[in-house]
């Protein structure tokens, strides 16, 4: 099973409609090339404050749109869903969440940066969630590509 | 000169991603037949709750990386700045706004609904706040597709 993970990064220099309009782009090829079944995007709502909520909301537009139009199945799930599902806790912190991705998927390195661990934990807590999924989990999981909305920072 | 005044809505009833995607394509499809030079895009930051900025930046954030992925010139105004050049100062209300857009664009009746109102809103910002745009501002409001990003309600 081949895991892939990675974070989108776009210059902070740059116009935000550019930035926007590279990650729609990147975020495209990569479910050309990967594919996958199902999309699974973070669900964030009233831990952030308003202008962090219109960034995250920014990214995570697009990601939703382009994967429903690929026919993917998009799904979401909050970050404690996500911590809980991986790290037996909503509480969890960053690094716990890493050491748990790693552990889960037997990476040989920590995933960094911690956005990645995100992405992965998001994908992780989608087959945790999916009963269904349950006897074709190793497919799945290579399947799918997690989008880890963390918006277009300033 | 033609003016064109809509609103692009979805089914309430979708999902969020096939809305996001209804309006991703709608928009595309928008700016595919008008060709504008330049798209306005509202912009909000401190008015709304976190819940509505969410929505907000779904909406705008597809229509930001579309405009500019199209070539198009993408500004944004705050809706003070929209209020405060169309009608004269920035707490205007919308029915306000509605007037002057009709007065403005010497439309026979008023545009419905307000969204619609605030679109065009956008655009004559536009022109009021470009110079440069002086001498061609009727080619430039004929070529002009003003997005006025509402979100999606749920």
């Amino acid at each position: 099973m081949a895991i892939s993970l990675g974070v989108i990064t776009t210059p902070k220099t740059d116009p935000l409609p550019a930035r926007l309009a590279a990650l729609r782009t990147e975020f495209t090829d990569l479910i050309a090339e990967y594919r996958p079944q199902v999309v699974a995007v973070e669900q964030v709502f009233f831990q952030v404050n308003v202008r962090t909520a219109m960034s995250v909301g920014q990214a995570s537009g697009l990601a939703l749109a382009e994967a429903w139009l690929a026919g993917c199945e998009v799904v979401q799930y909050t970050p404690n869903q996500v911590k809980d599902a991986v790290a037996g806790w909503g509480g969890a912190d960053k690094l716990q969440v890493q050491k748990m991705v790693q552990a889960r998927l037997n990476l040989s390195a920590l995933p960094k940066p911690a956005d990645a661990a995100d992405a992965a934990a998001l994908a992780l807590c989608h087959l945790a969630m999916s009963p269904m999924l349950g006897k074709r989990r190793a497919d799945a999981a290579s399947a799918a590509v997690a989008a880890h909305s963390g918006g277009v920072s300033t």
